[in-house]
């Protein structure tokens, strides 16, 4: 390996990495903001970092690499993206499966009403111009106008360098921007134009941008990635040792997270023609550990006994003390986490659904950790599940996220199973939504058994279906997407491993939900309404969840389906700051309920892996 | 001249500068915070940048060199600074008239008393270590213990980023620095140190710092160094247009004090053995030109009428905003100011004075420009008169700053003169202290005739100054040191034009008392006490201000010379937050006094140029 420098650039996002000959793409790719799936953390075992490398000198296939890969694909071109290395510059497609493109659609009409009144204000205001008997400063004559004098004041040095020219420009006509009484901005009236905010939703596997018209409160454009870290491994764990373990380990996540949320924010302003200076506010939602590893912050604690995090409360920040590029002067509010596991983006939950307004609510977020929160009309208890990435399609064979191609749903039409994928495109995998629904169809035909068994004879099962099924034991599998719609020929199964991770992956969130109720003294009748969070695809459908078990049963009409509820509260604060006050209060008031090592929990875990 | 890169080494400074081949000594200088006296600005005409090339390649000499070095320096290796360059690796010694040594000691002792309640807070405290069922944060559990629970706080995220290894390292006990509300640092207590500040006084000729340790109040260390911006020419005009019609020019001017601050506070800090990270807090005062550039802001409109700053208010800072080097969360702040040329430097006077708490009071601060604040017993006048930089050594053709063996003192001992110098060192030049003492006792002698021109003949005249007086008409000059007294045998003259300087300087100054005397309705007799400030190497002496007539005719005994009050107002806003406060109080009540095109100025020029 020399130790020259060499390019690699990557397709479709057309950016290109500089580094040493002999780099994993993995890491050249991760070096310029493009993720790459990688659950296994790089350890060349889950074959799920394929990538095509299109021309350029590269190493030779590994033995992990000729085991995973077919003929044909390494024929192609397709490589291990953790375990193929960059000898020259080389084109490398990483389109496909891990790709950069992640649905996380948020309609802002469907959410309930919240007032706009961003923190970044603005001004139009005609100054008189000086003479010699008015010789107040450029900033004490703009300062006057703003009805704010006083001997001290609170500018940003940035916004004070160019003033005189500004101030002289449009003859004494300017836009003030604030941040509450800071001063971040002065332009010429003539020349300015409408403030954005960004509100990010950081998750252990996907990160999400909505980019916000701060005057009108639009989402003008939304961005979707997936969290460059999981190229580490995809839980949370494996980031945490990666920090506490690896020298530089947590400047090095710290710099993904961040360099992610650049691209994907700047991304984001070139859709809607705006720039960086223009980007006033961001809002962060996310698990402690994202928060902290975003902050930079040592996350070790949070991941052993007592779970001690290092900031729970709300945080304003510069936007240039984390690395994120914004107009200079612009801020980042953190939202606050509750314990250490329960973190901003619950917050984030609880402040979308106004959770404590309401008669007995239980929200279920569900992500790699599914986040709990239950009203239960007097107190207010969060927890944890710490559920797995398999609702995010690692560890499930045929598992992706929620980019085109994804089976989204599975819905039983007649004596057969029906199919759909994102974007109407050749089927290549199966994603969150469809594992719910495929789960919950399984259930009903009696395909699936209640101990998680795949039904070993066909039997009385519609037709449709059991010509679907094939294999024994723990080879049984069940066919989604036969050949003829599948991506390339590759047909996709539902196998019976993915079923024992399905199940203790909803296994840990109700048995989680069952906890909480306990804890209250209520029962699920008790519930008003059950609101179900999270970001696949098409969103988890509720007959879905109740039948397959990660809800308690209660009836249909209750079950409500919100979406990415964390970046909605995440895009609440951002438009708001009495939501933003709501999100701080409901941060304080949340019971923490430890699940970890909790005997309860553990008994009802036994219990609630298996299927009703 | 060629590309390649190389390196200046200066002595006694002991600092390398890497450039390309072909750059003025006088630039490599600057590039490391090296300051040469250059009033100037480079062009080759005033000599005062003299060094000396111990070895290596440099170019050879300009016409400018030939014409203003000796045969003897140019063969000893001494060379103009602004004119020679290095071509290869080469050492050079700055040593000599235009040090760095500069003197501005403060003795706070002989300071009004001021409490000492500085912003910087510590507190000890012993946490209570987390457990199960107590889950509270890191930082909530130091924030409780502070008693400033809430839902939001103030912390700066460095400080958190080491925090559960800070608490957990001396057993949940620790030492918490505050800025106000700000939590800035947290320490395992059993390695905690006192905290430090910084007093900063940037002249228009010269930078010094106080070092302060902030629980005794105490300056521990004085550095001072020439402001290296002189390079660019000795007065505040000749920065303003360098910043305006250069490119780059006020990045350019802004960098080179704060690269001087930066190596002036680091000297200062190596001094007691502290380092940066306990430095938390700096104050500084400078004139408003010096307050722009410092800041980066647009100086330009300072210089043109209507005279407007871009910011007058007081200014907290973080340091790191401004690439001063501090604790990371360590603030700057920054004195106002009263107008366009009445900077932060008075305001500073004004408050070391507590001006408005006595009897009528004039303040005159003596540098290159001369500050002056009226109080009248009801108002607060303030004026600024360019007097330029005569004072300060420039234009004065042996003028030198308050250096080893500059002449600081001239008095009459019976029938002669006799000099003093600084640290009994052989004469090298003279310095402020000594223009004042010296033109005084020529007035008093007869030699100097009221209109300003040296006695003629030596009639009448004590014989030990006639012996002194030599040359015709504008080349008649004084004899202060012969050359058995003198450094390297070169003797050192005050000459008729170097009395025309100072007739110009003083003139400008005396006009403006005048002027605010006159627009306050009281005269000199009303005038309780005049303050006499302006740090010279041994303070200026009252009765040769008084005599040569910078100030009104006042009896000897209401004059105060208080040195550098410039910056004990650094000093005591550094230390207390009732001084900053009235600080800004000051600066709010004192009414500007525009001299710069004031017909009355005028008027009074014409006649207080002359000699009573």
């Amino acid at each position: 390996v020399s130790s020259s420098t060499i390019e690699v650039t990557f397709h479709p996002a057309g950016v290109t990495a500089q580094a040493t000959a002999g780099v994993a793409l993995s890491e050249a790719a991760a070096s310029v903001g493009v993720a790459i799936n990688a659950p296994c953390g790089g350890k060349g075992t889950c074959g799920k970092c394929r990538v095509r490398v299109r021309s350029g000198a590269v190493s030779e296939p590994t033995a992990q690499e000729l085991q995973l890969l077919s003929s044909e694909e390494l024929e192609a071109g397709v490589r291990l993206a953790c375990q193929a290395r960059a000898l020259g510059e080389c084109e490398v497609e990483t389109a496909g499966v891990g790709d950069v493109v992640v649905r996380k659609d948020l309609d802002e009409d469907a959410l309930r009403h919240y007032p706009l009144e961003p923190r970044v204000k603005r001004r139009a205001l005609a100054l008189d111009p000086p003479e010699l008997g008015d010789q107040r400063s450029d900033l004490l004559r703009l300062w006057d106008k703003l009805g704010t004098a006083g001997c001290s004041c609170r500018a940003r040095l940035a916004a004070l360098e160019r003033l005189p020219g500004v101030l002289r420009g449009d003859e004494f006509n300017v836009v003030a921007t604030m941040l509450d009484d800071l001063l971040v901005a002065v332009e010429p009236r003539d020349t300015a134009r409408d403030p954005y905010g960004a509100a990010v939703d950081v998750g252990t596997t996907t990160i999400v941008a909505y980019l916000v018209n701060l005057n009108t409160g639009r989402i003008e454009a939304t961005c979707a990635t997936l969290n460059p870290q999981t190229r580490h491994g995809a839980d949370v764990i494996s980031r945490i040792e990666h920090a506490r373990d690896v020298p530089g380990g947590l400047e090095e996540l710290q710099g993904e997270v961040v360099g992610a949320i650049n691209a994907l924010v700047g991304r984001a302003l070139q859709d809607v023609g705006a720039e960086t200076n223009h980007l006033f506010e961001l809002t962060v939602v996310g698990n402690t550990a994202m928060h902290h590893l975003l902050l930079g912050l040592d996350p070790q604690y949070i991941a052993q006994a007592p779970y001690i995090p290092v900031v729970s409360q709300p945080l304003t920040l510069y936007a240039s003390d984390l690395g994120i590029e914004a107009a200079s002067g612009g801020q980042v509010f953190v939202l606050p986490i509750v314990a250490g596991f329960v973190g901003a983006d619950t917050v984030g939950v609880m402040t979308a659904a106004d959770i404590t307004s309401r008669g007995p609510t239980l929200a279920v977020d569900i992500g790699t950790n599914g986040e709990i929160a239950l009203w239960s009309g007097e107190r207010l208890l969060c927890a944890s599940a710490a559920a797995g990435p398999a609702f995010e399609g690692a560890k499930i064979s045929q598992g992706m996220y929620a980019a085109p191609g994804a089976i989204s749903a599975v819905t039983l039409n007649g004596e057969d199973l029906e199919i759909s994928t994102i974007d109407g495109e050749p089927a290549r995998g199966i994603c969150g939504s469809a594992l719910f629904d495929a789960t919950a169809v399984l259930l009903e035909t009696g395909a699936l058994e209640l101990n998680g068994r795949l039904a070993a004879e066909a039997d009385g099962l519609p037709p449709g279906i059991s010509a679907r099924m094939s294999g024994e034991g723990n080879g049984r599998r069940v066919l989604l997407a036969s050949e003829d719609i599948a991506h390339n020929g590759h047909p996709v199964y539902l196998t019976q491993p993915d079923i024992r991770e399905i199940q203790l992956a909803k296994g840990a969130i109700r048995a989680g939900v069952e906890v909480l109720l306990a804890e209250a003294g209520i029962s699920a009748d008790d519930l008003e309404a059950v609101l179900l969070a999270g970001a696949f695809g098409n969103h988890i459908r509720p007959e879905s969840a109740v039948r397959m078990g990660v809800l308690p049963p209660v009836d249909r009409e209750r079950v409500v389906a919100v979406g990415n509820a964390a970046g909605a509260g995440a895009l609440m604060a951002l438009c708001s700051e009495s939501e933003r006050g709501l999100a701080c209060r409901l941060a304080v008031e949340a019971e923490h309920v430890e699940l970890a090592a909790n005997p309860r929990f553990q008994m009802a875990f036994m219990e609630t892996m298996l299927f009703e």
